[in-house]
This record gives structure tokens, C-alpha cells and sequence, in this order.
């Protein structure tokens, strides 16, 4: 085995950004016996988007929602795509700013993290449901 | 096989956001005989960007312009590097918070986006012309 | 050979963008050797970046500095993650509007940048220390 492809379902989160690193390894256990490699996770949606941040501290990911909404307000009047609500644009924006789509090395059976790093999914809608992930996992097996 | 990599050109673009995804997938048909595998997209240009965001409706593309250039405006105070006119250094910043290269899941001879998903070009100068993209697909053919 | 995975360390930089395609490279010679593969760069930090920009003038590079520091100021009334110093959160923020890894495409023994690209490290700490990168390297070896 060389390629594992796996679509996973995230449970819905509120809106902000979220700490998902276990959510994601729970569903991709062949993870431990890759001994180099790259895990590629990719978000199948346009207005939630992925980054890899600090996993401690909750008040950061409360200061990036509250940034990006500083950044990327609701209802400026230059936008025209608003049938959807005044969520929806802005949700668009965020995830073009952030990431799609995040690549990972892979070393003896871990995720070759710095020790302060964890994957975010960023929920930009206010009631966005459950998000899809395409996982890609390439590599040597043990 | 197991590596395809090649040099393409995009059609010159106005300045804005484009939906390119039928353009770059008409040069790489090989993606229809992928079981599974990864399509990178990298742009050789610092002053236009790639990133993928919603494929259906216009307005999101003119309102990401639009959002972009309150963001990054022309003619700041703090500039230096204004000689090649005032488009020119927006377009670096914007090419950095965006994309300048794409990797995309292939599964079943087709690129796994959601629905809404597609590929864009992001052209920030005022005439960038025509634009080149080295595309690289790796993985396993049927 | 197929994978070439290398931990390296980057010297220490002073808060700002700057241009590492050669000490990168340096560390990795191995480059030279292959003729068609992808080559990741992964930033184990969350309060630095990595982006692809303009390899020629320095002034690119003070202008991204001072425009994020615009976009993205320090002491906003906002921010909750205070306690490692008003150049912190700040940092977070950038790291994610940049890049936390790079993926660039290699082709007979060379990066396939254009030919202004080249890969910078954004330091968004005062005083940041040195740099760790794992470089992973796929492809097909000469």
C-alpha cells in the first residue's frame, strides 16, 4: 500500500475556529505505521476553511475569530453576493485567506508537528453543519 | 508511470478573480485515467495568486476583488517599492495571503471537490498577461 | 530512494520577511538529483511563516512587513492572548494568513520557480530565535 484516501465527516461546529487534530487522527489510525510521508487534508466547502495553529491556548483562537471578523466585516457595501446572508460573504473571503487545504510531514508514525502545532477546522457560517474532508495519506509503510 | 508534470499558459485575465478550472483541466486529460492520487498547481508569478472558492456564482469573484482592494490598497504612505506603478505591490501582498500553489485530491479520474468548489486565478496587476502553471500529478493510473 | 526527509535549522532572523531559497537549498542538495518530484517545506512554529514572493528587491519584503503589521496591529482592545507579549498574537495571525509549508515543484535537479520566485521566512516575533523546517523531498532520483 502506497495511497490511503479517506472522506471523513467533522462533527458540526459553532462558529470560530476549532482545535481538530485527535477529531482527524481518530479517523486515520494508519497514520502510526507510515514511517515517512506527507498526510494531505483537504476541505470540501467554500466557506469553512483549515490552518495549523497553537494547540494550547484557547484565547488565540478566539483572538483569530475575532481578528478576521475585524478583517472581513459583514455588510460592506461593496458586496453583491448577499442572498445567501450577511454571513456568507465574509465566509468566502476568510476562506481564501486561510486554507483549503493543509500538507503534513509524516515521520515515524506521528504528524512531524512543532510542539505548539494542531489543525484547525475554521467555521465561518453561522450554522455551517458538518464539514467533509478529503484525507491523503502517501507514503512508507512499516 | 507515476509522475506527469507539465508547463502551461493560462489565457491573458483582467485584473480579478477567474474560475479556471475547465481551462486547466483541458491540459492535463491524463487526470481522467487517476485511481487516486494529487494534482499540485503552482503559479510561477509573484503578482497573481491561485486559491479555489465557489464555482457557481459571479459576484463572489467581483466581491473578493473588491474586499482584496479595501484590504491592500494602492498608494499606501509606507510603500517603497512603487516603481513598477501602483498596482504592483498590492499584487505581491495579495499573492501572499492568497495561494501560489494548489494541491488538489484526484479519486476516480476526478478532481474530489465538493460541489461548489473550482479552481481560481486571482490576476492582480492591471495587465499581468499571460500567465504560466507548472502542474504535477502524481499517483496511481488505471 | 524515493523519500528524503531532513530536519533543518534556520539562523536566527530579525522580526521581517526574508529571502532563505539558498540556505534552504543548501541543506539539501540532494535537489540537484532529482528530475521530477515535489519538494514540502514544513514550518514547525505558529508565530513565524513561510510564503513564496519577489527574490529581487528588498523593498518587497519591508513593504509586506510594514502592510501586515497594518493589517494585522499590535494591542488590539480584542486580543485575550496577551501574556507572551504584544508581538504574540499578532504572529498567530500572520502565521495563518501566510504559510505554515510550501509545496514546489522540482524538475532535472531544480526548484521550477519563476524567475522571480523565491521562498521567504517571515519572522513575527521581536525576538523569534532560530527556525526549525522539515524538509521532505518525493521524486523520481537521477
Amino acid at each position: 500500500m502506497e495511497w490511503l484516501q479517506r472522506e471523513i465527516t467533522l462533527s458540526p461546529k459553532s462558529r470560530g475556529f476549532h482545535l481538530v487534530t485527535d477529531e482527524v487522527l481518530s479517523e486515520l489510525p494508519e497514520v502510526r505505521d507510515v514511517q515517512v510521508g506527507l498526510l494531505h487534508v483537504f476541505l470540501q466547502h467554500t466557506s469553512a476553511s483549515l490552518t495549523i495553529n497553537e494547540n494550547a491556548a484557547p484565547a488565540v483562537r478566539g483572538d483569530l475569530e475575532r481578528h478576521f471578523d475585524e478583517m472581513v466585516p459583514e455588510n460592506q457595501p461593496y458586496y453583491q453576493h448577499t442572498i445567501e446572508g450577511p454571513d456568507d460573504m465574509p465566509a468566502h473571503i476568510k476562506a481564501s485567506m486561510l486554507d483549503t487545504s493543509l500538507s503534513i510531514p509524516v515521520q515515524d508514525g506521528q504528524l512531524a508537528f512543532g510542539t505548539w502545532q494542531g489543525i484547525y477546522l475554521n467555521e465561518h457560517r453561522n450554522n455551517g453543519g458538518a464539514r467533509s474532508l478529503m484525507l491523503t495519506l502517501k507514503g512508507e509503510w512499516a
